[in-house]
C-alpha cells in the first residue's frame, strides 16, 4: 500500500504549509498515488520518476504490544541510484526535513538547502549499523535529530535520554527528540526537557508512519511560524501537533486517516492532549 | 540494605501526612531501621516484631536500560505466617495503600479499614502468576490499581493501556495507573486519561522503590486533601507529586535520598515538572 516516510510526512505537514517532496519513484507509483498527495496540496514537481524502476519498498511485522518492529524486507529499488537534484523552489526551503534514507543522500539534499533556518533528520537502525560515520557526519549538519528511542540508544550506546541527548548535541544539533512509540515523545533543547505522552487510543490499526507523521506535524508547525523565534516554547507546541498527527495516522492502515483529516480534528486533539497533561499546583503544606 | 515497599512508601508519604505502617519484621530490623522511619514521623506501632524471624528480603538485577528487572531472590520470611492485626489508629485510616504482598494478606488489611475513602493497591508478577484469582478479588475491593506497565499487560492480557484499564475498571477500581519506569506514569479515571513523563535525570543510581515512592507521593497528596473531592483534577496533581518523589528516590541507593529530602526540593521539582509538560496552544490557521 502507499506509504513511506516522504508520503506520511508530506500529508501530515500539508496542514501547516506547502510541502515540496523530493525523491524517486518507480513505475508502480502512478496517478492514484500522486492524487493522494495533490489532494492535500503537496508539490510533487521534485518527485523523480525512474522509467522501468520500482519504488522503495518496506515490509515489517509488529510485536504484540506494537513497540517492537521487525523488518522483513527492505528494497531500496530506485533509491539505490538516486542523485537528488532539487528545483529552485525546493532549494529555497525555509524548513527542511531529511526523512529516513541513506545518510549520504540526506547530506546531498541538506547541501542544496543552504538557507534553511531549521533542518531535522530521521534515521533508522539499518543506517546506524551500515553507515554510522556518514550518519554522524550528516547529523552534524542539522538542527534537530529525531530518532526512535531504541535507535537513539543504539546510536549513542547510552540508555539514558539526558546523556544520549548531550552526546548528540556535541555532534551539532541543538534539539534532540526521542520518539517513544506508545509512551509518546521527549525532547531536549538548550533550554531543557519537554515530553508528552502519546494520545491514548483504544485501537491502533497500524503504527507504520507514526514517526513520519509526528515529524510532519512538528516541522509543519515550525514552518507555519516563519517569524517566530525557534525556541523551546515554540518547539514544545510543535511536539503537541506532531503527537496529534501521529495519533490520527495509527487509527487506520496506510495513509487513509490522515488523507481525510480535517483542521478541526487536529485542533480538537491538541486541546485534548493539553487537558491530559495539565495539572494544577495547589498550595500544599509539606511536612519537611 | 533497608528497603521494601512499606519503607519506601512511608518515607515518601511522610511529607504529606502521618503514616501508620503495618507489617512484620524480623530480628534483623533493629533500632537503626526504626530510626529512619521515626525521623520522618512515621508511626511504627503496627510494625510487628517476630522474635527469631527474618525480615522479607528481595534481591534483583536491572538490565542495561533499567526498564527490565530480574528477581534473583525473594524470601517472604516473616510474611509467610503474618496475620495482620491493625491498631484502632490504623483501622481509622482515611487513605489506605496496600503495598505489594500476597493478595490474601492485602484483603485482610483492606477489610479492617472499612471507612477508608480511598484505597489503592500495588502488586507484582509473582502474585499474578501464583495467586491471580485472589489478586483480582482484592483488586475488586479497592478504588485504585497501580501496577507496572508490563505487569498490567500480564494481568489483563491487553497490550493497550486504554483497554487494560477498561478491563480493570470492570473488576471494581475506578482509577487505574500504569507505572512506566523511565517513561513516567499514565492514569485513567471516570473522567479520562492523564499522563506525565518521569523527571529526567542524568544518573539513576537505583530504580528500586521508585514505584513505592510514586505511590507514597500520590497517596500522600490525596491524604493531605481530606476535604477535597477525589476527582480527576486532584488525582492528576497527585500524579505529579508521586512522580517527584519517585525521581528523588532513584538518585541514590536505598532510602538515602528520600530520608534527607526537604519540602522545598519537592515543591521545586513539581514546578519543574509542570514546566516540562506545559505547552501553549497558539492560534494557528491550519490548511484543512
Amino acid at each position: 500500500m502507499l506509504g513511506g516516510s516522504a508520503v506520511h510526512f508530506s500529508l501530515a505537514a500539508s496542514f501547516f504549509d506547502v510541502v515540496h517532496v523530493v525523491g524517486p519513484v518507480g513505475d508502480d507509483f502512478g496517478e492514484d498515488e500522486y492524487a493522494v498527495l495533490r489532494a492535500r496540496g503537496v508539490e510533487t514537481d521534485d518527485i523523480e520518476h525512474v522509467e522501468g524502476g520500482k519504488t522503495f519498498f518496506w515490509r515489517g511485522e509488529y510485536g504484540w504490544d506494537l513497540n517492537e518492529r521487525t523488518t522483513l524486507d527492505t528494497q531500496l529499488n530506485v533509491f539505490a541510484e538516486f542523485e537528488p537534484k532539487l528545483s529552485d523552489a525546493s532549494r529555497a526551503a525555509d524548513v527542511l526535513f531529511l526523512a529516513n534514507i541513506q545518510p549520504d543522500l540526506q547530506r546531498r539534499v541538506r547541501e542544496q538547502c543552504a538557507d534553511a533556518r531549521f533542518v531535522a533528520l530521521d534515521s533508522m537502525n539499518l543506517w546506524i549499523e551500515t553507515a554510522r560515520d556518514s550518519l554522524i557526519e550528516t547529523i552534524g549538519s542539522v538542527d534537530c535529530l529525531m530518532l526512535n528511542d531504541g535507535e537513539l540508544r543504539q546510536l549513542t550506546l547510552e540508555p539514558n535520554f539526558v546523556r544520549a541527548a548531550r552526546q548528540v548535541r556535541g555532534w551539532g544539533p541543538r534539539v534532540v527528540i526521542a520518539k517513544q512509540g506508545q509512551y509518546g515523545a521527549a525532547m531536549i533543547t538548550d533550554e531543557g526537557f519537554f515530553a508528552l505522552p502519546a494520545f491514548p487510543l483504544e485501537t491502533i490499526a497500524d503504527p507504520t508512519g507514526a514517526g513520519d507523521c509526528f515529524a510532519g506535524g512538528f516541522m509543519g508547525y515550525v514552518a507555519a511560524h516563519p517569524d517566530a523565534e525557534l525556541d523551546h516554547e515554540l518547539l514544545s507546541s510543535a511536539m503537541a501537533y506532531g503527537t496529534a498527527l501521529a495519533s490520527f495516522n495509527v487509527e487506520e492502515f496506510g495513509v487513509e486517516r490522515v488523507a481525510r483529516l480535517t483542521s478541526e480534528e487536529i485542533a480538537e486533539r491538541v486541546s485534548e492532549l493539553r487537558r491530559m497533561t495539565h495539572f494544577i499546583e495547589k498550595p500544599i503544606a509539606l511536612r519537611g
